[in-house]
Formats: structure tokens, C-alpha cells, sequence
């Protein structure tokens, strides 16, 4: 029984590429006094993880070269010397791109409740930024127009669904017609969007009759313009992240139009999820029981095997992935 | 007896030019039922007026060809037909670049409670902007740091007082030694930043070491990025203008470092002051009230003569003028 890490090898400059990682066996770590050791069972792929490649000052420090990269997972005890966990325990952990870590904080998680990739998903870190995002920030009305970029991933196939369940009318960006498929067919959204094949501002200024009341930005660029040029009076933009930007080599690309939150007294905010995690419990409580209930549905694409982390995680920014990214490791 | 009125001749296509202006000669008005004739003494020069050169579309529609320039006035009515004012009031109105106007709507002002040109500056329009930005979008508490570009202009300069008075510790941005002084010396700013002479995200970086808590944006270009770049947790960003950008021939130039708002969860709000209309009473109380304590400063840069309109009004753009510019008719 061996480990197995993925380590950051060097820094990008532009695109990621499989030489920034280097994948080596290593011996399975024993725990501590007051520690589990978990095999990972999960792994979670997202796109802040392309900033923690980064040694750029951001609200997280950087990974290490050397080091394992980070990420969340979801995992077995398989030995305990932690006061409260023990052994057969499913955990959601932070133990990162490897077959084994361990660590004293790892939080229980019920399978009974969701299959285990939804606690780095739907229910998870992803579906956390989606609720907190929606309820705190960009709070939709019944009737209102919600617009989400990056609609069919991790957080904006999620954003979409909850703003529906507040009675909200809701448009998809994504990239491609199957994306735009799941988007109205599986998800419930009123329409999709195809980046890659239509006009995104004149679809917006279509879709959108009465000004976009809510957009919930993953992406940033070209994407974040078409929406400023078509929010309605007292609109509230969600910045959660800028994707289209994260591989950029020259600086990134400000909202040319941002002086449209001035004619239209809108608001841009900016979320990090981790500022919510004492609220983590109400988010869980609401996002599992949408799921039970069927009016939450989650979309994963699974991909197996570590030794395929570097070229599946290249596919969050190429936009190949339809749906939350995860990683069965057995 | 005849008027004279400044009237938009063609739009400007980068910096304004005085050919985009034509002066000309014209009967004065009569006044009909329910109108008054009022003879204008004060014409106010503020940078909005470059948005009405436009007929791009904005909040508010742009001036027609061979109409005159709008703009706000202070004059004295010499005939009436109206309900409740009578010859001799002085009234506010927006009767735009000309001698004489006549309309309906017109409000009648104190004389002995502040100073005629005031009406157009600290306890007009530009104060409304600084004191509803601040109260609604901003909200400064003590021992916070503010910053306000433009500082010495008629909003900046109200902004950086009213903060003050908030317990707040105000830094003004300005262009040249003698606006700086003024903010200080004068005004009472804790600190002045000099654009032309000065790296201002450096500067910043120095008299922010807990980074920025409002910045009160009027300017836009680099100094919106200077300011993004030294932001506090929880930051307000009130955007109110953005002259540094109104002449360009190109894009607006948008913050390439936007993403500092989701770093520091910060907000960028957009203000426009005719929304408080109805709040004006509120407004004009605490600011005249302040004034007549001594707790708020005008600082006036006043001109004489409406045929130095279209030069007095570049004077803005270029930066020329310090403090409320304002046009002395007679």
C-alpha cells in the first residue's frame, strides 16, 4: 500500500500545462494523536484552484512548489486516533490531490443523506458559494431575471436552480449546445445561452426585455460586459469568480462598461464562500433537502483515476466538463 | 434688452472644443400663465454636462442640436405669471446657458440663509451627490478611511468635509500642489495625493496601511485602479463619475484589477443624485446647517460673463479649476 501525490511541480504562465504537476509515490502517512488517516474516495476539481497555482497575492496563499496541491475530498477512516472520528467514517476533508492524508479536521458526512461526490458539489464548497451568493448578495425576487455565467457548472447549474425555486426567471451562459440542453431539459432554466455560437449581448438584450435584475458572474471578460450592458435599474451583479481570465499571461480584461452600474444604480459585489462557513449548517439543511425533495438536481461529471488529475483539471478551462468536476480515485 | 444663450452646435468626438458651441443672440422670452421670466445671475459648469453633449444613451436623454446647453441656475424672477413667486424672488431652476429663461418650475431660495452661488454647489446638486452617496452607498464610519478622487471639485471637496464630520479619515486625490494644499490646509483632509506629481497607488499603499474603506470614485481610468488595488475587507466603492474617461475617443478603460472586489468583498454602487429628489429637504438641512456652522466650506472658482462659457467649461476636463465652478452672469 502506497501513496500516490500530485504536486505542484512549477508555476503556469498563461494556460495550465501537465508539467506544472508531478505525480509521486510516497509512503502512507501514520496518524497522529488526535489524527484519522483517510483514503480518499473523492476528489474535488475547481477552478480557484488555477489561483492557488499562482504566487500572486489573493485571499489564500499559494501552494508550495513541492507540496500536494490542494483541494477538498471526501474519504474513508481507515485508522483513527481522533477523540470523536473512527475507523469506517465518511469524512469531507482538505487532504488534497493524493490517495491518503491525514489530518485532525475532517468533518463526518452522511451517505444515507446524498451520495458522497454531492458534498463537494451540490451540497458542498460549490453549492455553499451558489446559496450564500444568491441569499446574501444577489437576492432575487419572484418575477426578477437572474442571468448566470459558467451556468452548467459546479455553482452556476446550482445558482440557476435555487434562483427557480425563488420564483425567478432564469438564463444560462454556457459553452456549447449540449451544455444549453441540460441547462432548459434537465435543469429548469427558462433559456440557455451558447457562448461559443450566438451574440451573448444581443441574446441578452433579447432574453431579457426588462433589463437583467441579478447576474451571477463566474467568468468575467466579454461575458461580464454583455451584462452590464443590459442590467435593468437596481441591478446586483454577484462576482464569484473570472475564469476566462484565470490563464491570461496579460492583465486581465476590466468591464469597459462598468460605468453602466452608474446609470442604472447597480451594485457589484464580490463573495468568498469561506466567509459563510459558520452558516454552513442553514446552506447544507436547505441545499440537502432540494435534493431529496428532487427540486435540486446535481450534475457531475466523474472522471476516474488520479493519474488523470493534470489533464482533467485542464478541462474546467478549456469549459469540456459538463457539470460539477469530480474525481473517483478507486 | 436681449438674451443670449449657448447653444450645442455639434458633438464633440473626444475633447470638447469651443466649435461645439455657438452663441447666439435672441428675443427674451415672455413669460406665459403659470410661468415666470427669471433673469439668470448664477450658471453652473459641472462634468455631467459633457454626458448631455452625447446621444449615446444614458440615464438622461442628450441636449438636441441647436438647443441650448442645459444646466442648473440661480437668478431673480423680473416677471411672473406664476401661482407663488413673485418679482424679486430668487429662484433655482434649470433654465440652462442663457441670460433669460422662463418656466413653471422654478424653486425659491434664501439669499440670507446662504450665499446665491451655494444653491449651486455645496447645498445643490454636487453637495445632494456627496451627501447621498456617502449616507446611502458609502456609509463611512469612525475611524475609517475614505478617499475621494477629485477631491477638490465640488463633489470631492463636499465628500471629503461631510466624511470628516463622520469621524472618518479622509484623503483627497487632486491634480497639482495648490489643490493639495487646499484639501489641507483648507478643507481639513488628513492627507492629499497630487496625481500629476505622485504614483497614487503607491501613495495609496503609504497613507492607507489598513487599506481603504469608501472610495468615492469621480474620476475613474488609473486612479479606480489605484484605489481597487488598496482596498479594505468590506470595502464601498461609490461610483459617481468617471472624468477622467468622458473626452476619450476609445473604450472607457475598465478596472483591469475589478477582482480585488471579490478578494476584499467589496461593493461598486452607482449613484445618480436625481434619485434623491424626493430626500432633498433632508439634505439641504444638514448642509446649510453645516455651512452656517462653518463645519462645511465652499470653495468657489468663480468666472464672469456667459461668453466664456464654452472655455470656462473645458476648464473642468483639463482640470483647470479649483473647487465649484460656477459662472457669474452680470
Amino acid at each position: 500500500m502506497a501513496n500516490q501525490r500530485v504536486l505542484l511541480a512549477s508555476r503556469p504562465t498563461g494556460w495550465v500545462a501537465e508539467n506544472n504537476f508531478r505525480i509521486e509515490e510516497a509512503p502512507v502517512p501514520q496518524p497522529g494523536e488526535g489524527e484519522v488517516l483517510v483514503k480518499n474516495l473523492w476528489l474535488s476539481l475547481d477552478p480557484y484552484m488555477r489561483g492557488r497555482m499562482s504566487d500572486a497575492k489573493s485571499y489564500v496563499k499559494g501552494v508550495d512548489l513541492g507540496e500536494v496541491m490542494v483541494g477538498q475530498t471526501v474519504g474513508e477512516v481507515i485508522e483513527s486516533r481522533h477523540p470523536t472520528l473512527k475507523k469506517g467514517d465518511k469524512v469531507l476533508a482538505q487532504l488534497g490531490w493524493q490517495l491518503y492524508g491525514v489530518t485532525r479536521e475532517a468533518n463526518k458526512v452522511d451517505e444515507k443523506r446524498a451520495p458522497l461526490s454531492c458534498y463537494l458539489g451540490v451540497i458542498g464548497m460549490p453549492g455553499m458559494t451558489a446559496y450564500f451568493g444568491l441569499k446574501e448578495i444577489g437576492e432575487p425576487k419572484a418575477g426578477e431575471t437572474v442571468v448566470v455565467s459558467a451556468a452548467s457548472g459546479a455553482v452556476g447549474s446550482v445558482v440557476g436552480q435555487i434562483a427557480k425555486l425563488k420564483g425567478a426567471r432564469v438564463i444560462g451562459i454556457a459553452g456549447g449546445a449540449d451544455k444549453c440542453r441540460t441547462l432548459t431539459d434537465e435543469l429548469g432554466f427558462d433559456a440557455a445561452i451558447d457562448y461559443k455560437a450566438e451574440d451573448v449581448k444581443a441574446a441578452l438584450a433579447r432574453l431579457c426585455p426588462n433589463g437583467i435584475n441579478v447576474f451571477f458572474d463566474n467568468v468575467g471578460g466579454d461575458i461580464l460586459e454583455a451584462a452590464l450592458a443590459n442590467l435593468a435599474r437596481g441591478a446586483r451583479i454577484v462576482i464569484c469568480g473570472a475564469i476566462s481570465q484565470y490563464n491570461n499571461t496579460t492583465p486581465i480584461k476590466g468591464p469597459a462598461n462598468y460605468l453602466s452600474l452608474l446609470v442604472n444604480r447597480a451594485t457589484m459585489t464580490g463573495i468568498v464562500v469561506g466567509d459563510y462557513v459558520p452558516r454552513w449548517g442553514e446552506a447544507v439543511r436547505d441545499l440537502a433537502g432540494w435534493v431529496a425533495s428532487g427540486q435540486l438536481k446535481r450534475r457531475e461529471d466523474v472522471v476516474e483515476g488520479l493519474e488523470t488529475f493534470p489533464q482533467t483539471f485542464m478541462k474546467l478551462f478549456s469549459g469540456e466538463n459538463n457539470g460539477k468536476l469530480v474525481l473517483k480515485v478507486a
